[in-house]
């Protein structure tokens, strides 16, 4: 697979507690440059991104994040208010104690409180795989599909672990064909990236993909062999999850 | 100090993303039964345990918790809906972006909102210490007593550190005096709560100490020396911050 195809598929991603509008406005000149899906940033983010990037991104952001327990009526009200600000997609997180209750049914209300606040929007939810049971990720597909949900996301990459390949294979297998599948969380090397999208993720949010492409170009600059050493060490980044 | 007027200072906290409605009602019956403060819950579960309750305890919510960059109308919206649940005391946390963008206007702005949205409430204002240069809280001590909160908040802890004794100290020598300050975060042991308190803590975010009330008991039940164990093994849990 191409550098450039893996790179149309990623969400580019910064979600730290305390970035600056200046970072933001990096993370989007290079979700422009690499042709990225969109840039995947902090609600707080959403209206100076909006505004930077002029159309020429899509803005995603995220609701209820990243633990989920917001009630439904603020995880709509936070989604109609992205909306607003200027966001094209929305990644809402899951109410994780009402799956731990099996609550099935206000886990369907919750997904749909937001997915009526984000009509005509993309909406993503994310489920949290590394949080659920192998039947609990069986009935998640099953609800959020009900839901009528664009995407089921795998992780918020704050929690104890993000996407593996199983789990994208499952969701895809379990989810209705209309949903997609993005692979969030962790995700750090173009083999990888190429394997989640083989198992059928339509998504990766992820900010390494960028940054491998960067040092490709770099070592591309430099003219080859000598200074292979820059993809190699990008390959190594060993941030907290992504 | 006695462990009772230690209790006596206690949100006794569970915030965990997948914590069920059973787990929360043991909370509150325990903060009931050891005297505590309050119980500081997530905001999806604020209905059922003000219900629960039925007014022998107060209930505490957190809001944009824990990243703190949701809007500050989204959190506004948020400590509003948590108090017309049930909330008596809100902990809202800053926008740390902000504070690193230096636009000391914003930051205050966001916290005025949510003072607004909870008049005649308790509001604690979190900053997040462990993320913060000792400027950034020397200033953040100006702005949350200048916004007219009840207290400030050391940490989340689901950052990567919790309170520390220079911290509270700090915090409780820069703020009004009228301001009050809450110490939460990897708080373990006996100890360190009454140094807390010695330091100028006014609240102590944390299970730990009714667990340690418990073995206390369990010890005092089994009368005396040979099961001294159970609180030494008590004093040892390393569970994530909380």
């Amino acid at each position: 697979m191409e550098l450039k195809e893996i790179l149309a598929h990623c969400d580019h991603t910064l979600l730290r507690q305390d970035c600056t509008a200046e970072e933001i406005r990096e993370l989007c000149d290079q979700a422009i440059r690499y042709g990225c899906a969109s840039v995947c940033i902090p609600p707080a983010h959403v209206a100076g991104a909006k505004k930077y990037v002029g159309g020429k991104m899509k803005i995603c952001t995220v609701i209820g994040f990243p633990n989920g327990y917001s009630t439904p009526a603020v995880k709509a009200f936070e989604a109609a208010d992205a909306i607003r600000h200027g966001a094209d997609e929305v990644d809402m997180v899951v109410n994780l104690g009402m799956i731990k209750d099996a609550a099935w049914g206000d886990v369907l209300g919750d997904i749909r409180a937001v997915r009526e606040a984000s009509q005509g929007k993309i909406l993503k939810v994310i489920i949290e795989t590394c949080l659920l049971t192998q039947e609990e990720k069986v009935q998640m597909c099953a609800l959020v599909s009900a839901a009528g949900a664009d995407y089921i996301k795998t992780s918020t990459g704050f929690s104890s672990g993000g996407a593996t390949f199983d789990d994208v294979a499952l969701l895809r297998r379990c989810c209705d064909a209309r949903v997609l599948v993005k692979a969030a969380g962790g995700i750090s090397t173009l083999e990888d990236a190429e394997r989640f999208l083989e198992l059928g993720a339509d998504r990766l949010g992820t900010s390494r993909i960028v940054k491998l492409a960067m040092a490709e170009e770099k070592c591309r600059e430099a003219n080859g062999a000598e200074d292979a050493s820059a993809l190699e060490a990008a390959e190594e980044v060993t941030e907290p999850l992504d």
